[in-house]
């Protein structure tokens, strides 16, 4: 019997809608000059509203040192780079940025990805393949992307229970001591906003002879001194053999990063599939990750600012009874614990309100832990908290909601 | 025995440079408004240069429609996208480039990826997921991306003989009939510069029953007449399943995408995690690639003049007896057949003449078939080309390097 191509594709998306599943993305454009302000398009028309949760953490998307140095490098580059890095797509812009990378984190080398999903993909892959018998350990709700490179590298994996350091440290007893281990971690968790023991974690590495690998996506920018992240307020940058960022949250672009040894960064940029044979970044996109980088090393006011919005959020959230995760970070969870209501939640909001707040749902988190995530930013002011709170409350309310236990 | 991780990247490392493929990035700024000249950066000082071997083909990098959308979405939008697609990331503008590139292939809906590589790799491996028991038939040069995705999929593999219809076939027969399949192939494989036999495997899937995904990555923007690639050229667009392009070559930004039928683009946008997870592409380069191919559907002169540039260029190259293929393409190879003096013809070009084609060795090209590869644009002169030929002579002469047969 011949295949109905069609409606195997047909029954995957009918799948997702059973489940209260299927994504409806929102067409916006944002107003540089004015977030967290955008526009919202339908077929019907326009409307304004305000993002409550983009990952531009800080606003750096419409800082003016970032937009002028985008559009110096416009001008003076053109558009593309033209080539993969290896074809004429070195551009100067790239070079700058890696200097400006390795610095930031205090390593010998770093290597840029078109984003931090194949930086996490094509370094964790290759490694493993450099590796011969490796094993990599890696924290159950690592990011998608991490989880793809630790299945494409071909190695032996192991879970541990997240941010759990007695059972990485019991999977790490059983593996024999003359294999080469890879312990793959997240400093800051997206969805619950914990952050990792990564000076209990790399003592373990010590230990047990094990490389490290921490994902400092959701930190780069808005933790440490510099903005190197978690591992840099804690001092730990000089424990971590590599690390990796993110271009496109809080410096406010695109992009990937890897910062670590000179030998181990030239090997994954010798090595890796997913960076040789790619056109690289356009100098407009890495002239603008130059200056955003730069001006956060320099500046902490975008930082403290970032923290005490979050923290005042989360104390508004608790005090009108809402259901609010309390992190140790700048995520603002508010639980749902319900796929379809989530959903419901999210369009009253956007509908009603004007206020954005995407539904998170599985997989990106597990099923029955559904949630509205918050990411205030410096630019979210008291009177759009308060309107939040109010429409937060409206549609509890009216959903009949979980409040606050 | 404790693991010495450094020596093992050393090793690696050592391994390519013993045998002559260890890559050297020259480290370019281009001249907007007057490619192909460009300046190389080094420890000692800056000089200029022409470059031959940049895959911005048309050298819409720096056409001014594409730089005012760019400047114009800068000022408008800002600088990144702040999120993923379904997380505050779809923006205006990529919706509206999704529209455009459905449109340029005549099909229902395009999806856009961050690179051409994730969008070889997200769709291949997803489409081997959502198809159970799916059997991928792939041409043995297909490009790297291709093959990751191939392998990511999951699926049984099979490797037919490059642009070879009877091998197809046979793989095709002893298929049981049941079981999906997906042929998957190139129109322009870029470094020979030939081209697929796109009829005929399109006969054989109908024939076969069988998907067929057409990466026209190296002709999209190139060929037809409003740059659909290959298949619009040979009327074969409604016959191919998937049609795969890239936005960081003729288009001359960065970016990559698939266009298909509703089902099956919503299937791929709703289940591949390397297009869910990441952060999409910024407005100003989404606006780019906009600009770009609304006009070269619009515009011949540039596919004409890039076609003549590339027809002189051979018969200039085997008038002066180099050993040029004599490709049916914009694609310009100039056989080395070894690896060291690839490298070393190329160094010469670049240090001594300002003339810059980087060498193409193993794993790029086979190892034996190392070569110059280079792409003429509309852009390079009569001049240029004259300067070039007698470049290449003088290398060729000096290094002993085979003639022409």
């Amino acid at each position: 019997m011949a295949v109905n191509y069609d409606e195997v594709f047909g029954q995957a998306i009918k799948d997702l809608k059973d489940e209260q599943r299927y994504r409806v993305f929102t067409e916006l454009g944002r107003h540089a000059g004015n977030f967290p302000r955008a526009t919202k398009f339908t077929d019907d028309g326009c409307s304004e509203i305000t993002i409550w949760c983009s990952n531009d953490y800080l606003g750096m998307g419409q800082h003016p040192k970032v937009l002028d140095a985008m559009q110096d490098a416009l001008v003076r580059y053109g558009a593309g780079a033209g080539g993969t890095r290896n074809i004429s797509g070195n551009t100067h812009m790239i070079c700058e940025l890696e200097r400006e990378l390795a610095d930031l984190h205090g390593k010998e080398a770093a290597l840029v990805f078109t984003s931090g999903f194949v930086s996490n993909d094509a370094t964790l892959s290759t490694l493993g393949k450099l590796l011969p018998n490796a094993v990599i350990l890696s924290d159950q709700l690592n990011h998608a992307s991490m989880i793809d490179g630790v299945r494409h590298s071909g190695c032996e994996k192991m879970i541990f229970r997240h941010n759990d350091v007695a059972d990485l440290e019991a999977k790490l007893k059983t593996i024999d001591p003359s294999r080469p281990k890879v312990i793959a971690f997240e400093s800051v968790y997206s969805m619950d906003g914990d952050i990792a023991p990564i000076r209990e974690f790399c003592d373990l590495a010590d230990k047990y002879n094990a490389m490290t690998y921490l994902d400092e996506v959701h930190a780069v920018g808005l933790y440490g001194a510099r903005g190197g992240g978690i591992a840099e307020r804690e001092g730990l940058m000089d424990r971590l053999t590599i690390m990796e960022g993110t271009l496109g949250k809080a410096f406010g672009v695109v992009g990937g990063f890897i910062t670590s040894s000179k030998n181990i960064v030239d090997a994954i940029r010798s090595y890796a599939s997913g960076f040789i044979f790619t056109t690289s970044l356009p100098p407009v996109i890495t002239a603008g990750a130059v200056a955003s980088v730069r001006h956060l090393k320099d500046s902490q006011a975008e930082r403290d600012a970032h923290q005490e919005r979050a923290a005042t959020l989360k104390r508004l959230l608790a005090e009108a009874g809402l259901p609010v995760l309390q992190t140790p970070t700048h995520i603002v969870p508010v639980m749902v614990y319900d796929a379809a209501l989530c959903k419901q939640a999210s369009d009253m909001l956007l509908e009603e309100y004007g206020i954005y707040i995407q539904p998170i749902n599985y997989p990106t988190v597990p099923r029955g832990e559904e949630r509205l995530r918050i990411t205030p930013s410096p630019l979210h002011t008291d009177d759009m908290m308060a309107e939040l709170v109010v429409a937060l409350k409206d549609v509890w309310n009216r959903l009949g909601l979980k409040q606050a236990a």
